[in-house]
């Protein structure tokens, strides 16, 4: 597998199951509806796991732009590839979200409330405010992207005894879903921790796009946020971490 | 233990978990009576692992003939022993449903709903759709089969450093309950995830033949699908992994 | 550390987070008061990882009479240290219920429900009935010894390669305390899962003898239940360990 | 990365997810408002591991001066490099409660409970009584800290074979975390699990300094008692460990 097919493979498989936590819960008629905030955390958290596990071994499971432009600006990617790792988690983030319809339709056809709908594709602040809204998406893309530089550091001692390393297999993927789970309990409360643009522009598109009966607008007045703030936060991380060092 | 004896043990194993879970949270008088949709997929999730860390030593751990039929259409199980092991599966989801039944006997009696009984043993969709739950299955088995492989490819590539590979003992059980959790969450839903023929059917044989108290129909216009759809998903992701390669 | 004094300090860790979850769940004016189900059955899966993470590279982590029997049935445990570790499982198991006491002291005064306080110590069956509630503490401990049992196998594979035996370090007590999870999430809907004579008989001769406000009777009329059927569900997956071999 | 910046910077992260957490179920408007206790445990259980992650391989992860003073205590840690960590955990913590606030800014002028409030900083017992509330924090620490002395003699003993110590990586968070998890669902419900002086302390000193919207007073009168309990709660466990030995 290339690492072109392996971002979009491993997005979308984070956004079907992303997205589908937000579907089962927001949904009427869903057997998940209405659960709790752990519900839709873990789902999105595992989500994560899933993509990572897919794409890891090929890829490295960036399958987030955020994460791609950081390693890049730490060093750590080189940016030659920045363009084709992108574009692969874009169409991954679209493809993913198209499913997560044709499963849910009859859910979707089953909801009033637009808001609800869109929410399983973009985020959307609960308390609008352009600078908080961003220090929201800022610090939630900082702390991802500044674990996973120390995850990249820890793997690289780890190469001195190189059995060891492949040894771990899909468990290796449970850190970084670990740190996305915490992003979501603690710091989702704001914006709901969008912290990666191919997953909300990609989504907001395809609403957009899609023929979702009684929808509403998808949001673009937000749209920039969640696509601006997690660079930024991004780089912010990578500055952090060219900084202190190993 | 033989293959065949390991199948029956961990399936029996996973529907005694995975049914009892959904009868603590369906049925009257339980202690987890109407518990949110996270313990039914955590109960879930750790059903399977359970499953996997008796039967994984012994026979892989299939516990589903979507994953025996899924890894001998990609080539990394013979074809001659998917008969055997489809058997063992069925046989002991069979005897796990009944151990459900026999422990929560009481509760079955205390509850009206048959609904809330039928659903301990077997799935059935919120809004029937032929289509769209076919997709639902289709699209949930999908993601299991694909992460199978992609996790029997890990594996593959630990054997070149044998010591660590065996390292992980039952923590290697891990990453595909943690996949049937995010399922679970994400994907469940629509249909209830039955993402496994023998979980599926050969519970639903048990809720047609015991004699439950005050027992509705068994669903049999319906018991096709959660048996047809998950062999497509398997296979749909058999060709996914010989298409894109390791 | 002696194997005996690590069974007292691990089995006093487990019922000391186990009871303090019931008790944080069940009192009055706790800051969990009313939590879900998720929050008990964590909370004792993770007690369990806590005793076995002290007590497990000094005695091995028993922590519960059943398993010591069962593990000496199966041949991997003398019998003539069974004496030991059952006396160090009942001290821990009272010491730790006394320390719920003295920490939640001022919940138990602040609560009325004497059923709420006992339930804290001991477990009792929401429907009555031997025959089955037996059967219930049999299914329950006979998957909590037979996945031992499993475990106890894998890590004897592992001795192979003596240096990974060792790395896993305390990830290793995360399969026992999953299993345990499980179990009260699938399996505690009937009789509250003791699976433990010492942590069901200990803290019910405590909740006898402390002078808790308000107390109701200590329920002697079900105690020797959750004694006698853990010791058959024990000797039963020894059965079938022994049988069907490794 | 020298220690003292990694202390800094790691008790930074544990608590703006820790605080985080509090404010995303506290506040109104969020997201997260009014979820269950699972939220907030298992939001400062994976507050722990993000920050154990980036400090560890650098400072050992104390982030609570307990664990320094604990470790001191045992032999475990030179009590020249004491104060150094100690300065570090509690600029982290300042730091972090501060980045809560920038963070969720809008919510705490949405809300009118200073309470609800004030309890993203730092912790209040639900029934004050000086006596019983000493015994929760020191229970809880102590808890805390004999499992970090048996998690630091398991690495000790793994060094033996060193290539596998540092093969599990971010994955040796996990046990902590757990630990952290166990407490807070079963030892938090009385005064809310402090167990860190730095974590309480240097919080409520942001509170007491931030100009927030409508706050009460930051509780000084009890403020003491997550300072001097936990201190005690290590001094007893790093006692114990001494006194059983490895």
């Amino acid at each position: 597998m290339t690492p072109f097919i392996a971002e979009i493979l491993g997005t979308a498989i984070l956004i079907l199951l992303g997205g589908g936590v937000v579907a089962n819960v927001n949904l009427n008629k869903t057997i998940g509806q209405g659960s709790d905030w752990i519900v839709i955390t873990t789902g999105w958290a595992l989500a994560v796991f899933a993509g990572v596990v897919i794409a890891g071994p090929y890829s490295g499971a960036h399958l987030n732009p955020a994460v791609t432009i950081g390693l890049a600006v730490g060093g750590l990617f080189p940016w030659a590839d920045v363009p084709t790792f992108i574009a692969g988690e874009f169409i991954g983030a679209m493809l993913g979200a198209s499913l997560v319809y044709l499963m849910y339709k009859d859910h979707f056809d089953a909801t009033e409330d637009g808001g609800a709908k869109r929410a399983v594709f973009c985020t959307m602040p609960v308390i609008p405010n352009t600078f908080r809204n961003m220090i929201s998406e800022i610090i939630g893309t900082f702390v991802l992207i500044i674990c996973v530089f120390y995850f990249a550091e820890a793997s690289f001692e780890t190469e001195v005894g190189s059995t060891t390393k492949v040894g771990l297999g899909a468990i290796g993927a449970i850190p970084v879903s670990f740190i996305v789970w915490a992003i979501g309990l603690s710091l989702g409360g704001t914006t709901g921790y969008a912290i990666n643009p191919a997953r909300d522009l990609g989504p907001r598109i395809v609403h957009a796009i899609l023929p979702i009966k009684g929808k509403i607008d998808s949001g673009w007045g937000y749209a920039w946020i969640p696509v601006v703030a997690p660079l930024i936060g991004a780089v912010l991380a990578a500055v952090v971490f060219l900084t202190l060092g190993k």
